[in-house]
């Protein structure tokens, strides 16, 4: 018996964020699964795919995050429970999307008797039965070497930068501290053609003192100009507030903070309020509940990004001709 | 270089229970050890062991629940992190002490397009590093088969069962449906010396009825007896609560309702406060938190069996002795 | 160099039971492959495909049971050698189909020390490179979840009932013991159109003793009535034929027995012979020797199931269909 | 809690060969553990330990073989089921002990769509929970990479060559065919103290012909000695007999035959006895029925040789200092 | 979204031996990839695809040998790196082609403590992410049980043998050793048609001596005759030399020395000029760098041999069908 | 038969940098074993231990580096042979110690289709049986994540820090790039005793250019100072000669140039023989060949750190103490 292969995408997404779920479905023109997601009482999630998935191209999303009254640890365990379920339903090949890796942070030893939690999540995704991932802008790169398959690791620095092209004259990308030079460099390449200049902060302690603190100092001409403060998460804010304030003091016309993932936890919301921040852009990779709306804040669509990369997957094309070849840090 | 080989046992709990880790650590006259959880504002749990664990038998100890803020995922998370801490940090061996299992009703695909969690937990603990595994009454038997590694599968039944001895007088033994007759059947065979019979509740349709809806029965002599409904755990209540009141409509004198794990979720506390249950016997084996402390309630510790199974898996003694070599289905 | 793929379909069968495999083979229109087995003089099996399977989805069919002079170990092991040599053979995708899974009852330690064997079997089949299963009425539901890939798990149930509806008028499905009442109870509720009831037989002790035996007695109504004895396999026979008796001794106008498997070992024939058991209902699953036969037994073909299944994997469409999302317990 | 760590020795048997477990243990002056085997009716094989085994070293001996109405593969998947129960009884660590290993020559793919069923059983015993294995005289050397653990690969070739030293004078170490020439060759300097020679069989077709069959001659001087053939097993004993018939035939004074395994299948023990062989010698790596009882047949025990290589596993002192650092090919 | 599935090839070679890839690129009419392989200052080899490999089955062809100032480990590491990149890179399948595999001799231990590096070397290919492994004339069969996935055990016998039968007349075709017997015999056989005889070389020792060493004789006729040595392999030559010169030495004709692979080691290439050989005959499954060319020899193909069996992958067609369904031992 | 369990200890080193582990033996008052490590003469190398390390606690000392005609490839396959030669031989923990990681940098996809072989050698040292790993200062902290087992990460910074505290007055740490000056940092943290001062690197374009290339510039006072230049490895040397040029122009009094690994490759000795730079600090981590000595610089030994890393793993006792609980980033 012999017949002509077909193959078939499914897309499904978790509670977490589906609107970011809708907007990538609508560019791929196809239709949301049904994964009947429910709670038992005692809070397990339980998951049923309203379709057969046998033989289909799955793709799981879930950007990994506490939302409502689901904790970022509620967000992955229904994100492997759908894997597990479309994994034991004979799915051909699973893909889990994960805009925002969880635990990406704890990605190595910082102190003895510490756990590496992003290796352990990697690895949890493999028991589920995902075999590819695809994540956006993830805290290290070594996290893709983390996954025992081959990963996806994509950008919105393309995003980002062509908001301050459009928006900004002769910005300076300043880096919030030592860690993220980098990235900063790299986009003030890019957005040469604006006139782009490169600043960052680092802490010094004055010559030959050992006990007072060290304090924070920018590097690059920055009086006069729109200092865009660039980073790959903000969380609680507190580093970014600081430093908008520290720009402000030397002068700067204007702040603006941009990154690509807006956790904006605890004391976040309050402290950018307050902040002298005249713009913060962030993309959709993590949802903003109506409690973290600011008043100006922007969010930019990471969605045709992840509908080109699920469609590069999907057809078998390269996703990295979607970036031009070149790769996050 | 050669030594004389030593042993060390080490005893961490997550902050689900942390009461009855304490209790377990008195029994064998330990500390127990420090873990340091704390949360990041996103909600990622951290932990940090406090001590050297290096070439220790490592027991990390969380039954899997939601308590405060926390939710059961969060629970299994955490769980999961200590034990790729104690991983990393090299201990000699790692056991996980679930009290209660998470996801231990999710143990068989009941529908087209199920995931099967329970195995998705235990390889989870695989992946993390745990080597053994410590449980008492899984949901099923099977469980222990999910998990690659040896299972001891302990049974709060003779804790149950003493209290009964001790409290009744030729008790009834109630299964609550037609699913556990079997552990019914083996405690009433259990208190054969205090006079216990057997009953339980089943589910009939009048004699060539297709469309009357089926209604509850009891089977076996209840009138004027103390009824001992037994379950693995109560949930929300619904079976039992329906299962008390028909034992009163069929003249029992008193219902006591029991089971090795309280969850007590959502309405389970209403329902069991409005209901005709005399007593509710339940261990320790999940936390009773305030708002679901109920006034005729009786709280058993399994601190001791727990404590018992630990010496002798450190002392690579009989685990089976405790238990008379039966084990619960 | 870029090609349009095409898939091909493959069944093979171990010596067990080829009349069922040229049954399903028939179902499909296809002919059975020719995998060569012989033995070499010590008993070792050998195998040897007698054409490419290279790029091929292959099934390998195999019910695990002892006939002739080959034990079920035998039959288990010639499963597995075949397995190994289609992997080995380059075969695309291998698919265990085992009517009957064996060591299935060995699922959980039932005391201590004792093996789970059918975890064990289910790593077999995995370490030989079958990636997915099919089985039909595993003894219990748990066992999907031991093997490390997707189960397709057949119920035989409706065709049983199917039998039960055309030859019998208000029938009551009788549960031979309690820990398969919910079986019964769930087949009674779909013959509910012919004016099914539901019984079952149980043990209980007279109220007050210890030391006296426990009676089996049975619970609803069967006095005249024509009582349809149901359970997943027939090993021995001690069980339903104890129950035969009983059912009669309160008044039953025919006994029927019925399983999905009938292994009918040891003293089992002749058990059945004596037993007042009017009609013996059997699936094909397991090869009826000709020194089992008797004289009141019906075979129900389990190959249009089998084949239905083989090809819905094939053709990537949906199993769960085929049983309306019904999945046995 | 800090204790000084104290290892434990058990030895355990399947029913294939338990004499020579008893022989080991006797060496050792220890007692073989309780293993409680029995058999389901339909075949089935339950095993259940008599004592804790938890932390212990546990060996599991069985010889792969057929005997009674037990086959080969009975005994293969009752040693696998055994070394199951102790690894989820908590053994600290489990050593295969297979003095014959099954399907040994089904170690490569001779033809295309062939099993390598000697790695498959390797895979089996490390799915089952085996750490580590001993056997003797494999059929290759190759196999110990077959499995992932270390593997103990003991010889009785000290103990053949032996018994040569002390009966033969002189003799001509023969081999039965070109395939086993390099241990033939390996004995004879062994033996070279007592004036042994070597000599082999090999097929040869008259020079510049096709279409003749081709012949077995003898290379090497045999008139008038005493020879002895060697070889790893002796199976259905085909070329063994027609080599001593055609050494009679050039002139041997006495043939001898011997090999570490009897296997003695099928035609073995009729061809045996008629044939022109003086002395048969064999170890006891396999049990020899009473059916397969020859008049002339030498048995020399492995069972001191297999005690020595247990003692030093669970010494921690040096196998190969047993054979003075010499292995089989 | 439901599309028709396709397939595509791509062949990629590491540095080692480019002429034999680019041949076998020309059998099957497609380009070689591109692989950017180039090594940072301290000998790290670095790897980078110069076009999309994604969905693509991908076959990375390197023969196991040091040339140049890259050593035969640096050749198996760029093999390795090559591979996991295609892995990383999304390929559908990646097959490793190894015309001769590195290690190969090192398949058991023949001493104890030894490594066995074939397994090792086989599980490195399978960690890199290779799914299938092509080989020629591996130094036993036994390792394609090493891997864990099919192995196309190719043979340059047809080619060699075609060779000898075209140029050759009524040849002797030896055995240098004991150990390649079986080759030799089979050899023979196939030129029955050309009056092809068997001989060999074996080592003895004067009947009764014990101290005095051994000497090597030839077995068979060769006087007047053209004797073809054939082995696997030729490393140092030092075994086929000393062959040689006894051929001739017992008269014969000419000595023609065969093999598949030509490793010309060491001392070879002045060996085998001093050497009474005429011809000798290899195959370009390893590259003869420009200082090891001798002026009687003949280089055969085997890049016909190698296009037809990665076509037949790529095809899922019978590799089998090449040979006849002949395998090598 | 029960026994006190006694542990051992060995130490094996390859063929790389004996004189290292030469010197560890001697802090840890040992010999270092026999490995009698040889190489065939196609470039394969052998191992073949000694002695017995049947339940030893073994490590395998290999910094992985071309030395003589041997290349980094080779040193890594040897070590991984060594391994796989304990593991084989029954040992009972082994330890990989790898003073340098290779493949460090390759530890993300920098761009497309590249692999991560940084991943690739530590899934290739499980491969071979290593359970740890121990190795000192990694290119990242997150290869520790990279291996399935504990990873012992020590770091020679005291070590250098103890040379600057006694040699250098008041010097200025400096990071020659962005991405190193966290490391330079803390350094300069440690060493505020001594009036350490902190000084980078960074490169920009003047404000508004696009095209005009970005120059280096010094951050900080160095005007007058010994600045200390300080990286993880020097390979090449390119980075840190144009970073010490630029700090003599910027009128540094003395310029030093500090890293843990000296790899020293192509033209970096030539480049360093020629730069402005006083004192050369490195440690033996690698070692030294006689064509790479230069004349200013000064060797530390990382020994005294190894040995008692491996003193604390096989007493098990805490490694973190060693560096008072500090982790390198």
């Amino acid at each position: 018996m012999e017949k002509v292969t077909t193959k078939r995408l499914a897309l499904y997404t978790g509670r977490t964020h589906p609107a970011l779920a809708e907007e990538v479905a609508t560019h791929l023109n196809i239709e949301i699964g049904h994964d009947n997601l429910v709670e038992f009482a005692n809070g397990e999630v339980r998951c049923s795919f309203g379709e057969s998935v046998r033989g289909t191209d799955v793709f799981v999303m879930q950007t990994h995050y506490g939302v409502d009254d689901r904790s970022v640890n509620d967000s992955i365990m229904e994100h492997l429970i759908m894997i597990d379920a479309a994994s034991r339903a004979s799915a051909k090949r699973i893909t889990a999307v994960c805009p925002f890796y969880g635990y990406a942070r704890q990605d190595r030893k910082a102190a003895g008797r510490e756990p590496i939690t992003a290796r352990l999540v990697a690895d949890m995704f493999k028991a589920a039965g995902a075999k590819r991932m695809i994540s956006i802008d993830l805290h290290s790169g070594q996290i893709q070497g983390f996954f025992d398959g081959p990963v996806d690791h994509l950008t919105a620095m393309p995003v980002l930068e062509q908001y301050v092209r459009e928006h900004a004259t002769e910005p300076v990308i300043v880096s919030p501290d030592a860690g993220r030079i980098k990235v900063a460099e790299r986009m003030a390449q890019h957005l040469g053609d604006c006139g782009a200049d490169l600043a960052f902060i680092y802490k010094r302690r004055p010559k030959g003192t050992t006990n007072v603190a060290e304090a924070a100092e920018v590097m690059g001409d920055v009086a006069g100009r729109t200092c865009v403060l660039t980073d790959d998460m903000i969380d609680t804010g507190g580093t970014i507030v600081a430093a908008a304030e520290l720009l402000k003091k030397r002068g700067a016309k204007e702040v603006w903070a941009m990154a690509t993932h807006g956790l904006l936890s605890g004391p976040a919301v309050d402290r950018l309020k307050n902040a002298p921040i005249e713009r913060l852009v962030l993309t959709n990779s993590l949802p903003l509940p109506s409690e973290k709306q600011l008043p100006n804040v922007e969010i930019l669509s990471v969605a045709p990004l992840i509908a080109e990369a699920l469609g590069a997957v999907f057809d078998d094309t390269s996703v990295s001709d979607i970036f031009d070849g070149e790769n996050l840090a």
